[in-house]
């Protein structure tokens, strides 16, 4: 008899040790820089159903695919696309390399910071700057110089490097699904070579996750080795119907996921909810001037040069069931950088 | 002292438990198709090397990329493509759906089987019978077509399904790779929506690893909702030159192993081979007339009209140290029904 009381401490001890294993095993808060409401509860809620195999919405692991945005979804794309400023920047540089260049248009405009000529660039203007700064260069030699130029350039309003001004709220995001056996992919109107130079250090997407727009790329020989050398010829637009394209071209499943922020991601969420069972389409919506942009007719506001939400897919996303993040309400925090 | 001999049975007891553990361990020969020989030799010796964490040559597990192409590498390619024996056959029942093309060529010739007219076809005239077989399909019903006819067509010459028409040495080799942390890709010729139709059953590779040559597709709505829609129009020729630009197009990385059998797999091997670290490089020599098929220049036969190994390539293979599989010397068995 004397053993009972022995016996006891250890079945008490033996619970202890368990209740400690159990407490060892909460997760942490997967969403912190997200307040409560219905954009954390969807994600949330979302993630749940598609992964509990007891759940008639399970998603199997292989189907896990959630497709986002870059500009103005992951990333500030306010007062320019940042591959634009890039572009603005590195047109100095090639010039004073190719000074044949230095009386053409529309590089003669950028070189001499002339405002009025840059205000009336048109598209074509504009891809010819982009285009400029990745032709001629083999994919590895351009991602070296992406990757030079983001180490150092600063964005004109907050005075930081621009993979500085990723979204906190959608990194959670991205690891929260990752973490529930989801691949990420980027799926953007951007470059692909360009978002490519930094989307594994930044996002933690390697090279086959990113979907972009695309120049032509030919296989050539350089210095004796055969080398991928980008054409000044635009070859694939991945933005509105061309995303679904774009996605199917590199990946070839439909994502059950989709995050986007203007009229160019419409149809990618079109294309990612039109599938069957539990499915994700998020709007994010520029509505806080305080801590970073507030634009677009979504937000009341007068139409602005990118990330265009108009009313009419605000409209949309009601009528769908489709999510819209608010900034200012759905986000405790924009940046990794603030309190 | 009596506890002595005790003690020793427990060593030995243990030391038995051990050694039967290791046996317990020692794996299954991974490449029982294979011969003995260089070949053989060549994959095992590649592997060790990438994956052994104190090897000079390692490679860090997201690189671990191995390309494969598929006509006359993954299966038989002769007497012609399996897609084109796939679009001979569709185009009855689509000229039956359309009759309007009965009277047009190439397509009347296939129909009244025409041989002397079929043995001029030009490739623009294949091309077309290829593209009549996908156009205006949506890619689901596209692959579920190709699955259909897969299940009952059967080869000419062995009088099975295509899909046992798989080398089994290769799907070896494929399923060693995996093991060891590399992901294989099939980088074809052939029509990417074609091959990912029954890649994931037939290789275990699923539709985001198929690189293959691309038709225009267009985002539309099919009854009522949206739909990816083939159009009868190249997009993209993942052949040659084109395929290290496919691969980059949907992998973004340079593979660590490739191979092929013939010139459209040059670039890709060349490609490969010019990244630093060990590579391996391999192109099968379709010398065994007796269990597959004998063809081409480099097996000391003519011109073949599919799956060109020139002498040239062969010259090139041995001077820069790529691997050639000989079908007869290297394979123990080409296809998993042989005893």
């Amino acid at each position: 008899m004397t053993s009972q009381p022995l016996h006891r401490l250890r079945v008490l001890f033996l619970a202890a040790l368990l209740v400690l294993g159990g407490c060892a095993t909460i997760q942490p808060d997967p969403l912190p820089s997200w307040s409560d409401g219905p954009a954390r509860q969807a994600i949330v809620d979302f993630v749940r159903q598609t992964t509990d195999s007891a759940s008639p919405q399970f998603v199997p692991p292989d189907r896990r695919i959630a497709t986002f945005d870059q500009d103005g979804t992951l990333w500030v794309e306010q007062p320019m696309y940042t591959q634009v400023m890039f572009a603005l920047e590195r047109v100095r540089d090639i010039v004073r390399a190719q000074p044949a260049l230095a009386g053409e248009e529309p590089f003669r405009a950028v070189v001499a910071g002339d405002r009025e000529a840059m205000a009336k660039f048109t598209e074509r203007d504009i891809f010819k700057i982009v285009a400029v700064t990745e032709s001629g260069l083999t994919v590895d030699a351009f991602a070296e110089v992406v990757r030079r130029w983001l180490a150092t350039a600063k964005h004109p309003k907050f005075q930081r490097p621009y993979t500085e001004l990723v979204y906190a709220p959608m990194q959670e995001a991205m690891k929260y699904l990752r973490a529930n056996g989801y691949r990420t992919y980027i799926v953007t109107g951007g470059g692909q070579q360009f978002v490519r130079a930094f989307a594994e250090q930044v996002y933690g997407i390697p090279p086959e996750q990113v979907v972009g727009t695309m120049f032509r790329i030919n296989y050539e020989t350089r210095d004796g080795r055969p080398a991928l050398v980008t054409a000044p010829e635009l070859f694939f637009l991945n933005d509105k119907g061309g995303k679904p394209v774009g996605i199917n071209m590199v990946l070839g499943r439909r994502p059950q996921a989709a995050f986007g922020n203007s009229d160019g991601d419409q149809q990618m969420l079109e294309y990612a909810t039109a599938g069957d069972g539990a499915r994700l389409a998020m709007i994010v919506l520029h509505d806080d001037a305080d801590r970073e942009f507030a634009y677009g007719p979504a937000a009341g506001l007068p139409e602005s040069k990118v990330g265009t939400f108009t009313q009419a897919l605000y409209d949309e996303a009601k009528k769908k069931g489709w999510t819209v993040i608010s900034m200012k309400r759905d986000w405790k925090r924009v940046f990794a950088f603030e309190k």
